[in-house]
């Protein structure tokens, strides 16, 4: 052993050690979490990556180790050698509570100065510190936890689609912008000044490209790219679990998934998820949650009951079912006492979802109070009761408008009222749900055309297809999405593979031929070349791992984060480059920077 | 199944059919490799990734079937349903060639029209075509089996990695400038205009950081950019497979990697390495091979023959040697009758690598000749011949000049004579070594300082630290390559992680407290805090995947490359931006573009 490691050579990590080591000499290296002079005896609590260990030193052990082990301070790096004992006061909250290390021999691998924040568990610092000094920050065991859980999570999905034949193929890195619709990452070129590569959103057009080669089953866990501006939860590079598949239609790809998400919580969470995952139409999922991605753990579900009120007196909801529009509620349970400012506060909560106003009904034992029960005949009141089945001690809240603004509305306060009810804490369920039947394209009122929900090369189901002319918006995708907790894991679609219904897709979508091409050209050259029916999926294997390690930030699952400012406070990035390196790529910084 | 399988499932892959199942009903999609219509039978042969199988239709079997064989072509898209049987003529040369499908039912999934280039083994087509058309230059075989290959290898590291207790731990594409050396791709900032990242050039920092932060073993197979100018086999990205360990020193790096080495070429190729593998150090491999990346597959090694020669009245000879260079000579075997142009030829060949000439002596039976021979007594001719050991039938060759220059002359003249020779043609042999005690730093004549060979973190040899500040050129680095059959497979070092030394590194340098500050600020803030001793190594996969694959064109073994001018000719990356998105990055074009 090289002097460095002071001649002596690591024989177990600090958390391994059991009882059944007792009577060995070992040598442990690793960081002082805690140390301590008692009565003549030091004692420290030795960390790395497995746990804690308890190693002590006194004079009558060994008189030099006893000295150096009284010099050393938290974080100083350390490596002892000495027999494994038995512990005379147990400690039954560390896994190596049983024993200690009697202390003979110690070296000072390395010093460290008092650390600007501490090295625990939940630690609750503040986040601009803890990114600046993110190399402490991750040395915290539950930090450290989930980078354990990262990569086992990443080895079970290999394992799974190597045994499943599926390839990993690296696609690059420096390519050309995609279609997906967000901004870009550009890299300027040197060979070419003034031209730019762009960072890939997905690799998308590539597995496309790998199908058409026949590669059969491809997956990737890679790295992407979007310059957005940053919401909680979203970070400028991400990272994905990418696969694609020939010669399969939805079903096939739905049942290697599943068996996948099976696994993967088996093996990394022992969770048992139970098959098939249940499976709802998007119009379902909107009808019931107001949301494409339910959260399927509570109830509360939307019910419509513009029929029960058709023929009321109350202006608002006359005006909405004029409109074409809708009258829907939800039930919230014991909330039939709830005093008018905090239902002041919910009205607040729905008009930032354009929606005007909310309506409710208190109903408790013998008492119906509401402020629309003057515009309201009994039966009426009674039917709106009756049709979602409420029990006294219920909180009815309406809201009436146009199907889109009482569906976004109803969705958010539905999972508002859910958190002040605090019905999903202590919830460790996963809730897994199929979404699927997207509508393949939506109207973008802005632009007056059609636009794809999914993308331009998502195949239509094929009942749907005759009205992919006469009436785009009423076609549905073969889309899918995996949805969990009220969050989207992943999605992915078939795509297709026939040159006639692509041509018609892009009609729909208002391309000419000329820009399709442009902007898809290298996929469309590669179609004429028999390409083979296929389709997809992608995970958000960031998101993926926050599940599985029980986390709500994103950024306790990237070892090294950007702020929400895309921002790295450890390494300074971005930075000021030199004027010779732009001159190269010819090109200049505006004057106004 | 959807309509786009036209109802069918595939049952196998055309390439795993085997005499086992004959009799049995089957539906295989793949594409048309070769249609033949022979005497009223349409013959295909249908491939797909796992190889060819033989498809007959004809009017008896099912007359709809055959007629819609007959209309397809060459790379068509087909789904096939029939009975496998026993085949009539077998084909020994095919894996399936003992069985056929007779096709009862056939699906056109899509048409193809003519591929502008062959689908087959070993295409010798212009470069440019392959790389415009890489969708279906994919298509080979050959190409297939190399992606095969490299899946493999990767799941092999991976899981060797796994059983060693490493984690992988995926470390940020978007950083700050690296020290490496090497150009930056930069990536400019939306959020902090006129500032820009640097893509990384390997993930070093962020690995040293992971030690630092107790992650203890850490690995990544990962992209990596360097923007320079791309000789043969070089890319603008590539991949690595990147290692850091903590409280270990350089036996334990080597010896865990040689297990690495060793199973990879096991399983992905069934070759055996013998461990451990022979090490060589910098001087010995520079003095026998003129190389640091030396090719052990055969001798020819370098002798001096300074000593013999040292009262010739030669005067480049004497030259040489005056300057404190010397006089070295490689013994070409078989090679006596070279003719006069020939040498000439080798003689401008050593003129690249500086050398003024070259001195031959020609050794036959009863026949000694050179040009030099006039100058030398007769006992140092013999002198020479007897120091290489030379027998009739050998060339010497022969150079005289400074240390450096002649020993990379003939370093190169080794392996030149080795090509001329085709003394490797047919070997099959993957012969590794690793080469230790590198020169810590070098001296850079231009700037006037020493230079870190590896990088400024690498560890010195015990040894010779002491040397550090009177002699630096003397000082031996912890470092150690991985060479295989003359070429750099990876390479590392044991850090310095002792502040104290480090400084004395970066005063060695030549680095001021600030400018090292400045560039590895984030680093040497992190050894503030008890770092451990730790080390690492980095393998290029791409090279790797290389050798095990057989090919020497780096972008056979890239799905998607670059060509020489980091282009890509199938996307057209890359290419113009508009206006509005590089004023949401501050920058303008250069005029001149």
């Amino acid at each position: 052993m090289g002097e460095s490691l002071g001649g002596l050579k690591r024989t177990l990590m600090c958390g391994e050690f059991r009882e059944s080591h007792i009577g060995q000499k070992h040598v442990v290296m690793g960081w002082v979490q805690r140390k301590r002079n008692l009565g003549g005896l030091v004692f420290i609590d030795l960390r790395d990556r497995e746990g804690l260990l308890q190693v002590v030193f006194g004079e009558e052990i060994n008189k030099d180790a006893f000295e150096k082990a009284d010099l050393v301070k938290s974080e100083y790096c350390i490596a002892v050698e000495g027999d494994l004992v038995k512990r005379e006061s147990p400690n039954d909250s560390m896994p190596t509570g049983m024993v200690e290390l009697k202390g003979q021999n110690i070296k000072i691998l390395s010093e460290s100065e008092t650390p600007p924040i501490y090295i625990k568990e939940n630690l609750d610092t503040d986040e601009a510190i803890r990114l600046k000094y993110r190399f402490l920050d991750l040395r915290r065991p539950d930090i450290q936890r989930v980078f354990k859980i990262r990569h086992k999570t990443a080895k079970v999905v290999r394992d799974f689609m190597d045994e499943n034949g599926f390839l990993e193929i690296e696609t690059p890195m420096l390519t050309k912008s995609t279609p997906e619709g967000a901004r870009d990452y550009l890299v300027p070129s040197r060979n070419y000044p003034g031209m730019f590569y762009a960072l890939p959103q997905s690799p998308q057009l590539f597995k496309q490209l790998l199908m058409v080669s026949g590669y059969d089953k491809y997956f990737q866990i890679t790295k992407c790219f979007r310059d957005e501006d940053l919401r909680a939860n979203r970070q400028p590079e991400f990272t994905q679990i990418d696969m694609e598949l020939s010669f399969v239609d939805m079903e096939d790809i739905i049942a290697l998934n599943e068996k996948l998400i099976q696994k993967i919580f088996k093996e990394v969470t022992n969770v048992e998820v139970q098959l098939p995952i249940q499976r709802i139409a998007y119009k379902e999922a909107m009808d019931k949650y107001g949301s494409d991605k339910p959260d399927l753990r509570f109830g509360m579900e939307i019910n419509d009951i513009s029929e029960v009120v058709k023929n009321a007196e109350f202006k608002v909801f006359k005006d909405a079912l004029e409109i074409g529009g809708s009258v829907r509620a939800i039930k919230v349970p014991n909330s039939a006492d709830m005093g008018r400012k905090q239902i002041d506060k919910l009205t607040e909560f729905v008009k930032a979802y354009k929606a005007k106003g909310l309506a409710w009904i208190s109903y408790k034992e013998g008492e119906i109070k509401s402020p629309i029960s003057k515009f309201l005949k009994e039966e009426e009141v009674s039917g709106i009761l009756s049709k979602l089945d409420a029990v006294p001690g219920d909180l009815i809240l309406i809201v009436a408008d146009k199907d889109s603004v009482v569906l976004q509305a109803l969705g958010a306060l539905r999972l508002e009222m859910a958190k002040k009810l605090e019905i999903l804490k202590d919830n460790k369920e996963f809730k897994f749900v199929w979404v699927t039947e997207f509508p393949l394209v939506s109207y973008n009122e802005e632009e007056g055309r059609y636009q794809a929900e999914h993308h331009p090369f998502t195949m239509p189901m094929e009942e749907d297809i005759p009205y992919l002319e006469s009436d785009p918006g009423k076609v549905r995708a073969k889309a899918y999405d995996i949805v969990l907790n009220g969050e989207e894991l992943g999605g992915g679609s078939i795509r297709i593979h026939d040159t006639n219904l692509q041509e018609k897709m892009f009609t729909v979508l208002g391309f000419t031929k000329e820009s399709a091409w442009e902007r898809f050209g290298f996929l469309l050259d590669a179609f004429r070349f028999g390409p083979p029916p296929h389709g997809g999926l992608a995970y958000g294997f960031d998101r993926m791992i926050m599940f599985l390690s029980g986390t709500d930030n994103i950024k306790d699952v990237i070892a090294f984060p950007k702020n929400q400012n895309a921002y790295c406070p450890l390494t300074e990035a971005p930075n000021v480059v030199d004027k010779n390196q732009l001159n190269e790529l010819g090109i200049n910084l505006q004057e106004n920077n």
